[in-house]
């Protein structure tokens, strides 16, 4: 059953990736050189200051160097560290026992170190074969955390990693914060009885979400699960502005593009191409837009946005963007026209936007000219630049603001605190989303990064409204106010 | 029953005009002078060229002058023209007897006329006794509609003209199209039996729609209505597109100010707040924000806008602008700390988010330097200036573009149709939002005003995306995307 | 020689209308009716308050409207007010006979009261037979100015005028303001002794200035002159900042248009069109550009708008916009392929870029919608919009900013300050530009209003700079540093 | 003399690279690691592929990488591609033998390969020890050029290369192209003879400017030089929009930093202070300015940024930047106060801006926690983030686009074709600026690249403009636009 479930597992991981999207490139961060030590660190026995060797990490000697990347990390996380501050003195999850499986980030250090100050128990894997900075799994390994994680695992070191950290005497997790599902699936196959125990599930991608919810239609899913994908927070930063602080990045990092006066076609105009959009013309290049739903299209007209289509304009322009969702939105006889070096990337989805396997053909050349950009060249000279292999350009190519990411944790953090803490009876065996009130907390948090102000409702306003003075102040349906699956 | 139901009957009108916010500025528009003519339509005896005297409007000689309102306000509104076109032959709404109860002004011309065209019979009456446009009201006369209105009705006018269109010999309708729901009211109480043979109604206005649910709730409704004050369509481009249009051109209109360099501060970040914001910060001037809500205070936030308490800035500002659908939002104490020549308006919800109230006191003076703009004088010489008396800025002193009407007026023609074709049994006697795939249809009509070209899905990718080629390209909830209640 | 001289009068005018380009509405701000009262302002005798009768106004019982409007104007212009504290104990103005030929609108009128808060008496004409405010030409009447000058003259009135105001018993001028030059070309021709004792010229106009340095080339300039033309807050406070704010203003105010979406084309990029272009794209319009000069057209492509040919474009815009300062920008064979419901417009120099007078042809129909609105119709129903008859949009259909007159109008002031205290020799016959350091002085007095804070240099840094603590901080030439003279 | 005049040398370099702030950075490019070879490359012999030894490079055998950098180069270049094809045919430089000293960038290859293919022989050198690629520099060698340069030469390896392509024998250089002066100043040293033949000397750099036109006061310039640096296209192209790309890519590089809600205060408003507020606040960046000059400050009030003490905000921001060209203008006062985790940068001219040497003290920390990134820690534990250590952030920091490059390479390319074929007489013995219609004839070359189509003045129009149909279109003062030498 396991061989056949993870018989695509690259293409599962894959998707983790896309859906994810918030991985930071794990290459432009790395300042170690591990290259020359090509031992498996399975056949390694390290131990850390303190004399534990419960932990697999690269090299634990690197533990300073990811320190310093935690640090950096957490100027940009300081919801994390208010957290910390406001319920240390509770500790509320002492007692929790948390069994994680996340890219292994300096972000995601921060997370785990505040559910360590809140009195967790952690034990920890990577979510994803090459997204482990290894000196910040060193400098978790260092203060404690049991982590089984390196950059470079192989499938079989991948599911080895997460049952090191399930199945270990002595100690049974409690809690599960899962990114994928392959956690949570691993736990289900092999060790259900966990189970018992277990007090929720907090889950942050598409992916493991919808595994989710087809576990509580088929009536499997035996402890509350939190949705943490779906909370506003999370949808709006992680498409929106993320997008628009990335796209730029990604282009500069891997072209040196200049953006001035270049025509752009920005396939999409969800909340990612609205972000792409937004972001290309205040630099001042000439965007225009594809749309399949006459909403989107309605607003992109709105904002500004020539409405097109892809076969119209394809031939003139410098830059294509795709942020779809959709597969094969750029096709080879489209590829066949674009003009010599113009730049073909993708922020959407999934890698299928882009029909690359089409590309794969004798007639024309790859030319691989930086790490992640491949000149394809045509028969009469003609080059095509593409990024990532038609992979989502800001996981490969630049980097995921710890502003951002911050956002996401707080509500994972929450989400974890909400289900270990919830009365009995609160919440059953099926999934959830973050109370409305408990987002706007999550966002609170983050307004001291801005020296930002709330205003409070007067006792008088707040009747007049039909509010409680500290909220919700929206519906439970505004949740879905940016929420666009489809066309992304 | 009546009596007590229009006892505060002026508020009424000011909080459908407040939601409706779509009329345009009857003073600007018009180009006859009626003031000389003092006597009551209802006392005067017109004829149109065609003979017909079923209908009460101010001077029907006025009708040329109103005819060429609505020939330019057809310029913008395309979308309705293309509908009689599309629909015409098969005349969708023949048989229909539509009584309507509306602003009058060209645009709602342009409505009732494709009405017709499409195979209606029209009744129809202002919902508003200050909005209607002379001239087109008799323009519609004069082609032979039964136009009950006059700008500057008395209440007792405004009930008479309701109930000249209903209680008609030989005509009775079957669909109403209301906006603020006093249409409705009217035959409800007066005239129950219309129920039997009225196949639904249409209501445009937040309050309208309020008493439906209510009569919903209570069982009471007999026919089934349709919303469309929450379509997608209308939400999103009523306030965050008109607002981002009309900002600056009630201000320049009432005080020619200069935006550049300008500080201001808008409270209230919901969609009208980020419309305001978005056109005044494009034209240079320093804004910041206020907010209730944790979330669209980081929305402001990342958007660039400083977020404030309005103590902290409002002795600094050059402009202050409400957006909240709160009250006492600037109280009189902030207005007393507000510099010498500080701009005071309100783009919300209501009239009461400036404490005008407050400002009626002995020490102030008043001084009315131009229509819509008042100086109120402190005894120091201190000057703030008000802009229509803390009412509606957008709906008092500059006009609304025809195109984001005529996406309103597509959708009212749309349910119109919808109801009216219905198979037996579609509808129940509920409240029902307009099908995702017509608000759809709606924006479609509309792109050919931009020239945007839509592109069709790929039989392989609607597969792949799990959509209809034709749509709905979004799920249900996709409808309260933008659609912020409770901080505007 | 007179005669001849005037001969092309009306061209005149309307050139330095069009240079000028800064006069209010006069129609927009007229809130008394003069219509009623036909007889001439120079057969009525006429009193003030004071008892005298040395002005000729249209009804000297206006006074208080205008002192209205004079006090509105004064909130914007702080400046001059600044300078009336700051040089009020020594009257640097105190024995100057001010004789002034300019705009009369309220923002003038707060330049003269300035004059005479300065010490100087003055005597007034207008520049202009139509941009007379007759209240404010009342109120400055009322408190002692001498003026002369009502809307509407006839060119006979407009010499007369012009005559009272030099040619007065027992009062000899000292100081000339003009703008335009016929009061400087009237005092040359006819009383040319005048010039024995006046100490200076002070022009603002583009015709007055090429008046003067013609003049000067010819040796025939017997005194110093100070182009205020050409002075740097001038040029790029009248040209760039003026136009963002006036294009959206006047096309809203003439057409109600909405701008989101609609596609533009401008012609010309100098100042003039990158201040429509910034403020056009920034609402969402999608802008294109003409340009005959490359350097503007590269600038205009790093700017984020396509450079076409308008032959290009033409048929797909809904809106043409000329700032090119040239003639037959937009031809014939043009407008006759524009489509229906284009608007067009100018906001360049001279009212010949567009060949309106091709379009006064018998197979064209116009009709007046509003004013300054014409519809131009082709045969088979083609509308095109045309504003001001293709005369200077904001001039005709917009206000202008009390704040950017304030910076004129404060350099015409230091500008006769300087004339008028100048030692002996500092100026000759010549025509000069304001001092940098005046200029800069200019700016500073206008930074208070946007409570701006400037820093000053440290005696270490002056040095290292090569600079003088109080400035100038920039070298002359930087004078120009926006001045585009011939592509606007 | 020659030890006098470079006895601060390093300091020299650096005001150069300051000066020039266009080389792309090395690192970033590099692909090839040579530091595994230490050998000097004037110890070596190598032989390209055609035999010849005329050269000294890093290594020969990295031609093929630095040649794909070229080509991707020549993407963006596309003017200088078809310079070449333009003037291929009359070959306007055969016979012309340059000697030029520039940084050795894939940008500078292509300058250097238009000028063999329009028929010159080229010997060069690098005119900065850091900059060169060493890739890049083996390409040109291996196509024929007599390169001397490597990255990280030493002050005598420097003056040995420039020496090497002087004084070469049976060769003697007729065109001197040079950025920074170094190699003029050599040749005046050591060769003066060589000027006999001289034709003329292109200079890019301020610093070498300011030499040229020293020399030509003292009256010791003996040939004519052309001042590229002052040209309206580099000037206007460097400054604002390559500072509004460079800002961006230079802070996200080095400290992945998000833009959005950051509070930032720039001091200077100069075209590099513009363009570096623009673009930060197009993200959503909070920005002020610090101005001294007044006519600045108030175009940054109304572009919508506030103008303030650097002292007033010091405490607030989250990033801190410099753009004045003056020294001291972020004092260690001012860094004490500011708060954790600000960022501190300069984009001005030198590195003085930020008193960074009053930094290294021994209570505070210094960490390097990137290239070029420093965290400052002071005792309490507060960071300050010090990019470059205050050098040129966009030189430092990120690339610099091609295209920019191509305007300036076009310019000295054009220069160098003017001074060799101009007529005897036409230039004399003085420093020149480049035409007013070659520098549009520049731009020109350059708008294919956006498939700008620029519009002909009709004969009628060129009469009524009083312009020749093919330019100039402006004066000579326009060419100053917007050059602004002293607050940067």
């Amino acid at each position: 059953a396991i061989l056949n479930f993870t018989s695509n597992h690259s293409e599962l991981l894959c998707l983790q990736l896309n859906t994810v999207s918030l991985c930071a490139d794990p290459t432009a961060a790395s300042y170690t050189d591990s290259s020359d030590d090509e031992t498996s660190p399975r056949e390694k026995t390290q131990v850390n200051s303190k004399g534990s060797s419960d932990f697999c990490v690269k090299n634990i000697k690197q533990a300073e160097f990811g320190r310093r990347e935690i640090e950096i990390a957490e100027q940009d996380m300081s919801a994390l560290i208010s957290l910390r501050k406001r319920a240390q003195g509770e500790k509320p999850l002492a007692g929790a026992k948390v069994v994680g499986c996340t890219h292994i980030t300096a972000q995601t250090a921060v997370l785990i170190e505040t559910l360590v100050a809140l009195g967790a128990q952690c034990r920890w894997t990577a979510c994803n074969i090459y997204s482990t900075q290894n000196e910040v799994a060193a400098a978790l390994a260092e203060i404690g955390v049991a982590v089984f994680a390196w950059k470079g695992e192989s499938e079989d070191d991948f599911w080895w990693c997460i049952d090191r950290c399930v199945n270990t005497e002595g100690w049974q997790a409690n809690m599960i914060l899962d990114d994928g599902g392959d956690l949570t699936h691993w736990v289900y196959k092999k060790y259900p009885s966990v189970f018992k125990k277990v007090q929720g599930i907090v889950e942050e991608s598409v992916t493991g979400v919808h595994r989710l919810y087809q576990l509580s239609k088929a009536g499997k899913l035996c402890v509350p699960a939190m949705n943490v994908n779906d909370s506003v927070t999370k949808q709006k930063f992680d498409n929106l502005y993320c997008c628009r602080e990335s796209i730029l990045d990604g282009l500069k990092r891997t072209t040196d593009v200049m953006f001035g006066g270049k025509q752009v076609v920005v396939c999409g105009y969800g909340e990612v191409g609205k972000g792409c959009c937004s972001a290309l013309k205040a630099l001042g290049a000439i965007v225009c837009v594809t749309e399949i739903d006459p909403i989107c299209a309605l607003q992109a007209c709105m904002d500004g946005f020539k409405v097109v289509k892809l076969n119209e304009v394809v031939r003139h322009m410098d830059m294509v963007i795709t942020c779809t969702g959709n597969k094969n939105v750029v096709t080879r006889e489209q590829l066949d026209r674009m003009k010599n070096g113009c730049i073909v990337c993708n922020m959407g989805h999934s890698n299928t936007e882009i029909d690359v396997a089409s590309l794969r053909t004798p007639e024309l050349t790859w030319e691989r000219v930086r790490s992640q950009v491949d000149h394809i060249i045509w028969p009469d000279g003609k080059r095509v630049i593409l990024l990532a292999e038609g992979r989502l350009l800001n996981l490969s190519c630049s980097t995921v603001p710890s502003f951002v990411l911050s956002i996401t944790a707080t509500t994972q953090a929450l989400a974890l605190i909400e289900l270990y803490n919830a009365p009995e009876g609160r919440y059953r065996q099926d999934v959830y989303l973050l109370p409305k009130k408990m987002d706007e907390y999550v966002a609170s948090l983050h307004l001291p990064n801005f020296d930002a102000h709330l205003t409070e409702l007067s006792d008088e306003q707040a009747k007049y409204m039909g509010l409680n003075k500290n909220g919700p102040f929206k519906p439970n349906y505004y949740r879905y106010q940016h929420h666009s699956t489809q066309s992304e």
